[in-house]
């Protein structure tokens, strides 16, 4: 009965420590290559086309990239995220 | 008495719709620029260095440019979010 409490109480110790800082309230990233601990994206600026817009909310389906995910995001809670939004001043026509 | 019903009814109804998707949940900006409608920062890629990252945890204090606080987001809520990092492959003598 002893060893019985003591795993319990191990048990729940673990899932309160673990509830601390609950994982689905603030993260950031719902989806994404979870299994990475860390999503970097690197990108050349030499492959830079005239204009590309660059996810933040972490919604897009075509992540890096944004495809406009983050409008029914905001609408859907409220937030106001939106793109990091690359462009040239002087269009290049080599890279069209 | 009715009039009272009714006025509470309405408010519990405005709680409960609103209710229905609630900000703090699932928001990914929590702090930055919440007066806006949408946060969208535009680059020119002319202007680019050899080397920057920009923040997609919305957590910078030098927003929109990365500050490594996604560590500290990534260890307190057991999230997996970076940078996009933009890099030269050939670095630029003029831009150093
Ligand atoms: S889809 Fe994520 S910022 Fe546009
Ligand atoms: S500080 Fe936000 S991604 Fe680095």
């Amino acid at each position: 009965v002893v060893g019985t409490i003591t795993v319990l109480a191990y048990v729940t110790y673990q899932a309160f420590r673990k509830g601390k800082a609950p994982p689905s309230d603030l993260r950031v990233n719902l989806r994404i290559m979870k299994e990475a601990s860390k999503v970097v994206n690197m990108v050349d600026i030499e492959d830079l086309g005239d204009k590309v817009s660059y996810c933040r909310c972490w919604r897009s389906k075509k992540f890096p990239i944004c495809d406009g995910s983050h409008n029914k995001h905001n609408e859907d809670t409220g937030d106001n995220v939106g793109p990091l939004v690359l462009k040239r001043r002087e269009p290049v026509a080599a890279t069209k």
